[in-house]
């Protein structure tokens, strides 16, 4: 990030003795800016708050929070680029334990200028990684600090061929990307694994299932396997900052742009997602 | 902490970019402080880089390290107490990805001053958590910034009456207490979860098998569950501040500070953990 604002202080700095830095005892965002405004901030929000309240961590003040970013927006100029939120739990006593009643969030906030992703209509390739996500009920869906299996895996690869690795579940459960949601098709259908055991609920993925229902094409959250890939005949990748990735490659499966993937797109371009327009 | 130092530059204060906040990606270690030296700081720094290696994080100069954790002792004249050393993947660019050659390593050296632990010499009492460890191969057995699922199961009771809690695997293999290793003694037998899928390799851990094998006493690193429990007849916590904690309570079950604890602890008390002096 080019530049953070710490707890709307003006100070740019964490005290080391921060929970997030101790225990990953935290939340983030990463949010997209184009034309110098958030995109989807709402769902974003809404899943941050939801957050703090499974990892009952005081919410911080939306408004306040809003007022934050767009300063932060407007000072630094951003035009495109990315926002990132980090709520933690902020300074507490040595040890796991905290008390809810006094526990006062650390809210920190950061601004990158960056182009948006050009998209791309032929896809892109995506390898296995032999990292496995872990599994937990208590921390499934949200967009917690912990993410060390995510930093091992994409560790895995520096081959720039490779944009994504695919993630699985130590029972072999395809659960996502290491940075975004998988989605296949079959049968003009779209299966993407559910988010309550691992995986993080995307904004972009949230987007994907309205659209969806919205154009009736069935999307079913089930679990499923590299084996079961054999039979997609679309894959596609989500996150909030590259829209949607078509992959047109899976170790030896190779896949075509289909309809599917293209309805959803352009779906998903109507509602500002401009990395869509194929 | 009462007081940080990071990366020996006299600075206590971390850049919110910082990758160990991004990510929980990192390490940490905390060491017991008595008459002001590290207890068993060779064992802490092995672990430590251990855990580098581990997570390809550059490691941190030990020589210069041990400097400055005896500076930070002197000069905040702590006698007794805990040092805590956070090492992480330092700064770096937006998103999980790093650069192995060019990453540079934070290193943050907290102390705080506390007088040890007191001997409990008829155990404590200990609950069980609904909340899992995480299983991760790639995580397991070194002290990672990931401990999410530890607080959460922390929070799972605020009544003094309960030391620790148990923490099982999703597959309800017992694990390890919130923030300590589990022993329990079954014929003249000590069984330990193995530190291979989930678990920390605890340095208290580390020191009762060793104790263990020097008395002839068998351990056997296996698996276990809740009712396994049924059939010990003695039960023992472990960490680098605590020693050993009898188990008196767990649930509907009932203990004795049996043969095997006291031996163990006697031992452990000759290498200077005055904690395990009944």
């Amino acid at each position: 990030m080019n530049k953070w604002v710490v707890n709307s202080a003006g100070a740019s700095i964490l005290d080391p003795g921060d929970r997030g830095l101790a225990y990953g005892d935290g939340l983030f965002e990463t949010i997209a800016v184009r034309n110098s405004a958030c995109r989807f901030l709402d769902e974003h929000l809404t899943r941050l708050l939801t957050g703090c309240r499974q990892l009952h961590i005081p919410p911080p003040d939306s408004v306040q929070l809003v007022t934050s970013i767009d300063e932060l927006i407007r000072t630094e100029c951003c035009t495109n680029g990315v926002i990132k939120i980090i709520v933690t739990r902020g300074n507490g006593p040595r040890g796991y334990a905290f008390d809810p009643t006094t526990s006062e969030a650390t809210v920190a906030i950061g601004v990158t200028s960056a182009e948006p992703y050009i998209p791309s209509a032929e896809g892109v390739s995506v390898r296995d990684c032999t990292t496995t996500v872990s599994r937990n009920n208590a921390l499934a869906g949200i967009k917690t600090l912990n993410r060390l299996p995510q930093v091992m895996a994409r560790a895995e690869w520096q081959d720039d061929h490779f944009a994504e690795g695919l993630m699985s579940d130590d029972r072999g459960n395809l659960i996502s990307g290491t940075m975004s949601n998988l989605f296949i098709v079959r049968d003009n259908e779209i299966w993407t694994p559910p988010v309550t055991e691992a995986g993080i609920a995307g904004v972009m993925r949230g987007k994907i299932l309205e659209s969806a229902e919205t154009m009736n094409i069935k999307v079913t959250q089930r679990y499923f396997s590299k084996p079961d890939i054999n039979g997609a005949c679309e894959v596609f990748l989500s996150n909030s900052l590259i829209g949607i990735w078509p992959v047109k490659q899976f170790e030896e499966h190779s896949f075509n742009v289909g309809p599917v993937t293209r309805l959803i797109m352009a779906a998903l371009a109507k509602q500002g997602v401009t990395e869509c327009l194929l």
